[in-house]
């Protein structure tokens, strides 16, 4: 036993859901512009101290709630079908970005601030995001379905590309028909050929 | 005629260009957060009034210069190949975005800020900006090298939404290789199927 807990504090694990579910409650009723840690902590029942000492700055708090919640609801399918899968994943991303928090990470409200460990949050969430969707690609090449020179996180980066540049640049969603069209696309491009 | 014009004072079109010219070389100067309307009347020799009348705010100002500049600087090919001609266009699109310029048009530093009006021009310039390459791939449909029913605004938005996403969230430029790999791709995904 390293430490006693003090009755009525909560900490470890527990305290970083708490504060996490807060935060994110938080984003949800207020804007995430207007999340202040007093509140977060008042919320959670911590005190604000702990807050500082585990995440120093608000925009790390920010950025810790929005990957979590993130990788929550971001799903990775598997049905044996690549072209089923990346449909899935692509309007998965697609309706999560259309949401305030989806949007606030694809926007980089508050993560974009002046600090560079922020961006580096945001850079390697992203990428991880990103990563894990690769596997429906890998999959579908060690089924055959998929030609192996095809590079899965080219796959995954055009599709997350396009609902990027929908979502910050034509300030507009993807239809359903269109990520069809645009997963049709792009397994057409990646499809196992004849030798 | 219809206005008679002052000695020492230029306007129309040659007031618009000396203007958009003068925000251009202050953008690079002293970095699109720093540039102000009246050092730009000076540079380009008119008065402040005339930038007011034409642009009305600031944000305008550099939406407007900076989509003159970017329609020079991002040249559309004709090479007789639909992958030489992506390969051409995503290579000058991603080298724009390196640029100051373009990390501003991207970032939307500026043009992002409240005014409606400003996000407006912005996405009219993306819309109009990757529709012009459209004609890349109806030239390849026409010489029966693209399928007919292949989507060419989707085409243009994979390619540019590769280059945002890497700029915008992962923090780097795509490199050659990845660029031709993409097209690649692209291309094998709408080229024309025997029947």
């Amino acid at each position: 036993m390293v430490e006693q807990a003090r009755a009525g504090q909560i900490r470890g694990v527990k305290l970083r859901q708490a504060v996490l579910d807060a935060t994110m409650a938080q984003v949800e009723a207020v804007g995430i512009d207007e999340v202040r840690i007093a509140e977060v902590a008042a919320a959670a029942g911590v005190h604000e101290t702990s807050i500082y000492r585990r995440w120093k700055t608000l925009p790390r708090l920010l950025a810790d709630a929005l990957v979590s919640r993130t990788e929550a609801e971001v799903p990775i399918p598997d049905t044996g079908s690549v072209r089923t899968d990346l449909v899935w994943f692509t309007t998965a991303l697609a309706r999560f970005v259309a949401t305030p928090t989806g949007s606030a990470m694809v926007r980089g409200v508050v993560l974009h601030g002046g600090d560079p460990e922020v961006a580096d949050v945001r850079q390697e969430y992203w990428r991880r995001r990103l990563a894990v969707a690769e596997d429906i690609v890998r999959r579908g090449q060690a089924r055959g379905e998929v030609d192996t020179d095809a590079d899965p996180a080219l796959v995954v980066l055009s599709l997350g590309g396009l609902i990027h540049i929908h979502a910050t640049h034509l300030g507009r969603d993807l239809t359903p028909a269109e990520i069809d069209k645009a997963v049709r696309m792009i397994v057409d491009g990646i499809a196992a050929r004849p030798e």
